[in-house]
């Protein structure tokens, strides 16, 4: 242990020109990541679809999530949601200032 | 996905007897847990001993954490860290009120 990061040391002051992740931890087969959106919507085109399932939430901002078939979720500071692998989804809003920023826990099928 | 549910969602009005674990996600080697904390140490008599690596960090709040022979590190609103499976540890400090408010990621050896 080499003392305290913070999730919200580094915020940018300005639009970014695209989404900024930064992996907090690359374990095994998990990785968590703080992902800072300045209004960005992604992917810009199609879907997400991933075979590692995922936890995630908004830690500050608001965003809104589409799920594939099932509409969009409003999401806001503390909301957190669960996406399973393949579950096809995007991201359609995210507040650009401050910034909204995401706390992603990524789950592999299998140990890197 | 069922929609959203909120990390700050249901907070106690008043200290709790004992600290409050809400599971957000169990899955394979991976547990995901909110902790509300108010005032309490733990654990009360000697250290913590896992099997598991933990990430964790405050939302809300703070607290204090030892690692046993590295002295105590503050923790406040955002800041993480890592500890890794048998690095012995306790909570020596925790906010009362407004409540302390914890995120863990805690990654098992083995698919349980």
């Amino acid at each position: 242990m080499t003392g305290a990061t913070n999730l919200f040391s580094g915020l940018p002051q300005a639009a970014l020109p695209t989404e900024q992740f930064d992996t907090l931890l690359d374990h095994s087969n998990v990785k968590i990541e703080r992902i800072i959106s300045t209004g960005h919507c992604a992917p810009e085109t199609g879907w997400f679809d991933q075979e590692q399932d995922e936890w995630v939430c908004v830690l500050e901002g608001d965003a809104r999530l589409e799920i594939d078939g099932q509409g969009e979720t409003a999401l806001s500071r503390g909301d957190w949601t669960f996406i399973p692998a393949h579950q096809r989804h995007r991201v359609t809003y995210t507040r650009t200032s401050p910034p909204t920023v995401w706390l992603a826990v990524h789950v592999y099928p299998a140990r890197r």
